[in-house]
């Protein structure tokens, strides 16, 4: 497997990959042709076998793809296997569903904090990962090596916020923000969601098909 | 302006240009040159000015671009100016942050209705929005004519939820699910969000750089 050779397209499909195989898995499907993973990830069974061609190939003629041995290879190439220690700022609505919902052991993470600066949950447990006074957050990122950070508060907070991290040698970002880490701390690696820029897509999109109605009447 | 002419990856950007412009314009700022506005959008001028070009090029040579009305054609190329009627399934946490925080009628939807089988939380309000029975919105729909659906459920309850949906006309989804719409209903227009899958793009991207630190030990 060379890595360098993997386009951008490639790795961000590899999540959806990961996720349907997973489902298989669980379902006890041991194997799986291209033409069906394909039709799993709305896309053509050559562009499959070039994608997974990438990383060496898991096909053998006449026999498909091995589910679990495959989906084990593209967890290693995402790193899933790896436990980066994280904390999630903000134990607002999204926050909580965060903390709540997602399963960071499976995806390379290990969340071992949640701040707010609201009093009244401070002490509180979302998923047995405890909520602390944002106060402290530089001292505990420095005592426990803490490495990335999953923003949920509000754009205001975020700019003193990433200072402190920063200066705790937290470098790491999942950024729920419209705050632009990138603009202050250009050697960050942060993934950003814009939640509004999506909705706005889905209207672009509607308004589109709309719009071709028009013409055909 | 040809809409045609417009490509994906340019539609995909244009939610970007729109909520910085609206910064700027927040800040009264009037005009913009090509290579600050690519400075912001992390990009180079040549793809700002070849970008802009696509729906009739709004700078002027020496003077660069006027940030209301590219802000405005922006707006009308994303349809921001319509009105469509959406709902929100599951008021969750994740529904709760999202209807508590998006500005709908800025991005071209009007939120009629939130639905949840808690009764618990039946008639109380997010953003002046009342949370009304699940058991109802087939009915509720129909009435209003609600075009769009935001889908903040468990996926469990998904499936059915988009078929009793799709039968009284909403056809369009925001989806927050891995319920895989456009495989049982190909015509709907559907935007999905699945925060895991950008979840393993961070890690993946934390993964890359921590082993090219390796390799130049």
């Amino acid at each position: 497997m060379n890595k360098e050779n993997i386009s951008k397209s490639v790795i961000r499909r590899l999540p959806r990959y990961y996720r349907f195989l997973t489902e298989l898995e669980e379902q006890d499907i041991d194997k799986i042709s291209s033409g069906k993973l394909a039709a799993i990830m709305r896309s053509t069974a050559s562009q499959v076998r070039q994608d997974l061609n990438c990383f060496g190939g898991f096909g053998h003629q006449g026999y498909g793809y091995s589910v679990p041995a495959l989906r084990d290879e593209i967890a290693k190439i995402l790193g899933l296997n790896k436990r980066y220690k994280a904390i999630l700022v903000g134990a607002g609505h999204i926050g909580t569903a965060i903390a709540a919902h997602l399963r960071f052991d499976m995806m390379g993470f290990q969340l071992v904090g949640i701040f707010d600066n609201n009093k009244e949950i401070l002490g509180a447990h979302i998923n047995r990962v405890e909520i602390m006074d944002s106060e402290n957050i530089g001292q505990f990122c420095r005592d426990n090596g803490v490495q990335a950070a999953f923003l949920c508060i509000p754009r205001s907070a975020a700019k003193q916020t990433v200072k402190t991290l920063y200066d705790a040698g937290v470098t790491r970002f999942w950024n729920f923000t419209h705050y632009y880490i990138q603009g202050d701390y250009p050697e960050a690696v942060v993934e950003n969601v814009h939640l509004s820029d999506m909705l706005m897509t889905l209207c672009y999109r509607i308004n589109e098909v709309e719009n071709s109605y028009d013409e055909n009447e």
